[in-house]
């Protein structure tokens, strides 16, 4: 009955259909907490209406619905209708909409020997007040409501004001950390956002966890000095030790095999007749093991103070984000893992460089296990964002494999009272 | 009676008496056709009515003041005493007010063998209209009338609207060009503006003449990714091909003795988390030689492509300004470092690396020298740019010689009929 009742091709229309109602010829324009966003929900649930589910939004504005099953003990399976602007018609609602073809499958099966609740987390993106994962880490007990509060987008509108209008009072955000009573498996399928997938030619890939970010600006501080009068060996050229810097964290990064990057850098006084007195740039690390990333944050720093040394300019360090690595559950990335193989024959498994609420979940301590499908080209967070169909259709099967394999692994396990 | 009359302490009186009439607290705001511009010229013209001179404005808004000699036969000393908003108390306006000094110093000693100028040059700065030397180019036929007409400054007003406020009509600046007629050598004065005379401790410098400079904009594009989930060996970092080349390009200039910048630089999408996808940057290369001008540029366009392809990136160069060397006359340097000699009993030749009006008249094929003074720490351009007072003394002395000993060498010359 599973096989016959799942349809991948209704997911696959569904986002079709979302794409149409949300995008414009720039692309999705799914922000949260605009009307678009909130269309996108409307849209939602009147499909999740159709199903024997209790629906909700708690406190953070996240929308649950809820399959109830025998037990209490329950799988979640997550995902986000929210998009960046000009954003992809997959990053997030790819999660959903898979998600609300297994509760169908599920749904159609009668009452599941587990509660299976899809969450459509709000705010992933960040995109409008620039914090990420707003609704998940509310949820997880991470997020700070006060200071989420006072955010402001471009017009200068509060982030508590701005929430108010879809029902949340984002002083109270964290009381929907009770939604995680009874949670004993969290399940989120997503894009890779990424060109791993692709290179290897493997359609999905069982993801071990996400990876910890080190994020830093440095600021180096010489001398701004005429171009055509200061001769090259009495310079102060603050851009040359961030020249060295960018190309020495890729040496580092390769090293100890993780990510480094440097993205945003500001010169003064950045007119073309004047040797750069100062520049500050940024520096993200990223590595899936802790000891590592620790390793390649010290050697970024020996570094940059060796060639602040060498360019006779000063340097200052200043934190701008920091996350610990979080790693997925063992036996459900073998299980994800598993559910990957049965699907396409081959499986992939590798760490998620970006974030993801599967993280605040995880951090939370609920098993956790996420499921990447190849993006093309591994571009995201842009109109041009794709996935072959084909692959979309083995990213729903997979998810509905891997959450019977959940749903028979969590009736072996102890019911946990951790969040009871 | 010549060490008599010169009062190099009068001309140090009267810089510091124009600071107090044209600077505030951020500095000198002399900036051209603007008020305090017109303020310090006024000023300026009250000074010169005490002499014998005649005086006028030309077609291009350059002043004139012309002490006939015996000969028709003319010498020119010039200056300007425009400055760069927030400027410096000595660029430009220590050559006018060092000429007016040795003028007055000859009309004391009655009529002169050979007929004496000082011009005090418009807009050599072009600080409001982004053109520089626009008296001076007028003059020597090298400006563009109806492109220069069409310069805004922030506030949108026109170049040829801004200047008829002050009596000049763009269109016919070039008309100018007859004040060159008799012109036999020229003399100007500077502040270096570079740190090379403070760094050897010698008071006064020959200049031997301007560098040529190439300035180009380079435009490196590769492909904008996400940080966490590109792997290094599958990016196209254009900040890489940009970084290697910012540091390759100051080894090319020792290479060849001259000098490189990467002074500007802008990034996309110039954010944290993301692989630079584009990247602009400027160089600007300069040489008194045109020879390793050439070279500097072709090493720098070798080393750019070798970059673009190590980062698979594409590359493309955009010329922004070039102009050849202009060297000084040989026999005005020998000249002028006899004069430093004798004032202050040691003398370094070396290039400008900045464009002066020198430059402009060299063009036009007038024998021509600079002598620079001294600058404390290299700055200009900025309120805390100094002279030692005792350089400043030493400067008016070495021009007053140096004006003595050109008219000796134009005495000696057949006249000549190129600008007649």
């Amino acid at each position: 009955m599973t096989t016959t009742i799942l349809n991948p091709r209704r997911t696959i229309a569904e986002l079709q259909e979302l794409r149409a109602l949300t995008s414009d010829e720039n692309g999705a324009q799914r922000v949260a907490w605009t009307p678009t966003w909130g269309k996108a929900r409307d849209w939602f649930k009147a499909k999740v209406a159709e199903l024997p589910v209790e629906t909700h939004q708690d406190e953070a504005g996240n929308l649950w619905a809820t399959l109830q099953g025998k037990s209490d003990q329950t799988l979640l399976i997550g995902g986000h209708l929210d998009s960046v602007p000009n954003g992809g018609w997959l990053d997030g609602c790819l999660n959903v909409l898979a998600g609300l073809e297994v509760l169908r499958r599920l749904a159609a099966e009668g009452e599941p020997p587990v509660t299976v609740r899809l969450v459509d987390w709000a705010d992933e993106e960040g995109a409008r007040f620039g914090h990420s994962l707003l609704g998940s880490s509310a949820v997880s007990g991470s997020l700070q409501p006060a200071a989420a509060a006072e955010l402001r987008d471009r017009e200068g509108i509060r982030l508590a004001d701005a929430t108010q209008n879809y029902g949340v009072d984002i002083y109270r955000a964290n009381t929907a950390g009770k939604e995680l009573r009874n949670a004993a498996a969290y399940l989120e399928l997503h894009i890779e956002q990424g060109p791993v997938l692709e290179s290897l030619q493997v359609p999905l890939g069982a993801v071990i966890g996400t990876c910890g970010v080190e994020r830093h600006s440095i600021n180096f501080t010489g001398q701004a000095a005429h171009a055509g009068s200061t001769p090259m060996n009495q310079r102060r050229d603050a851009l040359g030790a961030a020249a060295k810097l960018a190309l020495e964290v890729r040496e580092i990064a390769k090293r100890n095999r993780g990510v480094c990057t440097c993205g945003r850098i500001a010169i003064k006084p950045n007119i073309p007749t004047a040797v750069v007195g100062e520049c500050d740039i940024t520096l993200d690390q990223r590595h899936v093991e802790a000891e590592p990333l620790a390793a390649m944050l010290a050697e970024a720093q020996a570094a940059s103070a060796r060639f602040a040394q060498e360019e006779n300019v000063t340097m200052n360090w200043s934190q701008i984000w920091r996350i610990h690595p979080i790693p997925f559950h063992p036996t459900l990335i073998d299980l994800c893992a598993e559910a990957i193989m049965e699907t396409c024959g081959q499986v992939h498994r590798l760490p998620s460089g970006p974030l993801h609420d599967a993280a605040e979940v995880a951090r939370a301590g609920i098993p956790t296990v996420m499921l990447f499908v190849q993006s093309l080209r591994g571009l995201s967070h842009a109109k041009e964002e794709d996935t072959k169909l084909e692959h979309l259709a083995q990213s729903v099967i997979a998810l509905d494999k891997l959450t019977n394999k959940t749903i028979a692994w969590l009736l072996t396990q102890p019911k946990q009272n951790s969040h009871e």
